[in-house]
């Protein structure tokens, strides 16, 4: 299971909207004869390309999959279909599958007499599968906020200047990042000040994500701004009481949508901008700042892990990575678990999570998830 | 010698103005048969405890000590001599003494014919004595500022609540910090604020440190403040253009020092304050703020080691742990280098030493040092 964990992990940024499998088949006598793992939407599944690469030696074998086996006929048919028309006699899967369509593989499964065990490794699996299922659990796309500061918190010095104030491996390990989301997204203060490009660089083979910016005066994306220059597909939020003109300049250039804001006069409202970016598939979003735009996401609860980069340095002045969030008083800090540290070249990288699971902003048609999947996110 | 180090580390904050040190001694078989470590300023040395415990066992037997044994006569006669006596056959010690006073051992004992190897464990035995070496070679106390803060660098939230940032396990700790220093520093914003005790609790067998106040103004420090107590000595060092009834109100409860500001109707001047100490014997100090106290230390590059406790968790607004210390832009950033990262309970401890060796205010006494011990504290 751990080496399918790992295949399922390869598929990260090119699967949405669906979830990242891997799968391990293993003939009658034990053997590896086929691995596979979800490579894009649309794309055969993990086990269809497991046991095309097993063939005839699955039979009386063993399946490993990340996920439950899909019950459903979408572009592809269902698994549940193909593992027992291949002859496997047993499947052992991590994650019971959350989704109301696809769920009941295992019923299938074990209604035709194969052995059916779930729940191996399910953390692992459930933890590279953190984006999609969370996007099943609350409706909306996964967020993870990174940013990069000093140890005293800053982002950059009292005079503007950044660069740089990670390594370049720390901004290495960020395109890696930008390549496992589906959108990246910033602020029109970021877009402004740094004419980001937002695209990945130096990660082979990886999907451009959508380049998001919440541009809610339209003003901070100028004619030439590198984020249009079609190297990835890029999108401006807007807000809905522009007039037409105010977004003229970048007809042909990016995509446009018109959004609430959250008060009058204020920036764009956080559930609305999800609820687009989730309507055109995007399931994962990496929010890159700046730290208006991240206040934002932490007040409105829409921040499902924190990446940071924090570079053994000392500022003693300028900017700080979060902007106010409504927080005044300690016992209303945003309480996080850390997940992971890790050493990348001088700097470090701090992963943590909310201590408790987000809320949804309203009621989620995905109520029915089991317990057991929401855990994996807290 | 790895034993050794571990014993040295015991003398943390009950040694000054001294090393720490540790010595085992084996037999003429390779057997343990005695250990000491230097316990208290004033007592028998290290390897005078270790030769004790081993007896008659030591003849002919090696010494291994973390530190060249002294060849001077001070409140006690010199280790070179005892070692002599004893019958050692072979000494092998980590660091060379860098004090012009105790230097000399190693050829006082290669002249009397025992074997005798220094630089094992060097680095290691350093990094336990880093606050003693630090002293000798700038010729000031070794300086560790320590801060609790969120992930995103704030010490406190906007309406100045700050119990609890960090988890009681973090705070526990940072009272092993104060028992292994020799002073506890605060400035008089945090004086105010927190009317802190800085005393060590929790700790079994810990020596006092001196508790210090930076009351420039003679303001902060109020009859009745916890560090009156009479717990543990209490300095308060104030402006030396005060009035002499400005600190009537401390007389019989706390030692006064007049100290010159570092500019007209500024803060003390750090290295006086610094100079202030090492007069007391003070030879460690753990600096624990506030923010502009700690932005004084670090604009006079007298922060030899930065150790920060990092909650996580998000604050968005309140005070940063480091004020203005005069870095205007990126490249004038403190660059430091991590030396250590730890979880402790939900927190993590993030230790970090200056990139490069702090610069001394003046040419210490100590210029001749070997580069090896320099190189440890960088």
């Amino acid at each position: 299971m751990r080496r399918a964990v790992a295949l399922s992990a390869r598929g990260l940024g090119s699967t949405s909207p669906n979830p990242v499998v891997g799968c391990v088949v293993l003939d009658a006598a034990g053997r590896v004869v086929g691995e596979g793992w979800h490579r894009r939407a649309g794309g055969p599944h993990a086990e269809v390309h497991a046991l095309a690469e097993a063939g005839e030696a699955a039979r009386g074998g063993t399946a490993v999959v990340t996920l439950e086996p899909c019950d459903h006929t979408g572009r592809t048919g269902p698994c549940s279909r193909a593992l027992i028309d291949a002859g496997i006699a047993r499947v052992v899967y991590a994650v019971a599958d959350p989704t109301p369509d696809a769920r009941g593989g295992a019923h299938t499964l074990a209604a035709a007499g194969i052995d059916t065990e779930g729940g191996l490794l399910a953390a692992e699996a459930a933890e590279v599968n953190a984006p999609w299922l969370t996007s099943v659990r609350l409706g909306r796309p996964y967020v993870r906020w990174k940013y990069a500061a000093t140890l005293d918190g800053r982002t950059a010095a009292a005079d503007g200047t950044s660069r740089w104030i990670t390594s370049g491996a720390a901004r290495a390990d960020v395109h890696r990042l930008r390549a496992e989301a589906d959108a990246v997204l910033v602020g029109s203060g970021t877009a402004r000040a740094d004419d980001p490009h937002l695209a990945v660089r130096g990660v082979p083979g990886a999907v451009q994500p959508l380049r998001v910016v919440a541009d809610t005066e339209a003003r901070a994306v100028r004619p030439g701004a590198r984020v249009l220059d079609g190297e990835a597909p890029t999108l401006v939020a807007v807000a809905d009481d522009l007039p037409d003109a105010a977004t003229a300049h970048l007809d042909g250039h990016a995509e446009v949508v018109r959004l609430p804001r959250a008060g009058t006069g204020g920036g764009l409202d956080v559930d609305a901008l999800l609820a687009a970016l989730h309507d055109r598939g995007v399931r994962s979003v990496l929010l890159e700042g700046g730290a208006t735009l991240a206040a934002a996401f932490v007040a409105a609860r829409a921040v499902d892990r924190v990446t940071a980069y924090l570079a053994p340095a000392l500022l003693g002045a300028g900017p700080a990575a979060l902007a106010d969030a409504g927080i005044a008083t300690i016992a209303d800090a945003l309480r996080l678990t850390v997940t992971a540290v890790e050493r990348i070249g001088p700097d470090l990288r701090v992963d943590a999570a909310p201590a408790l699971p987000a809320e949804p902003a309203e009621p989620a048609a995905s109520a029915s998830v089991p317990a057991v999947h929401v855990s994996k996110e807290s």
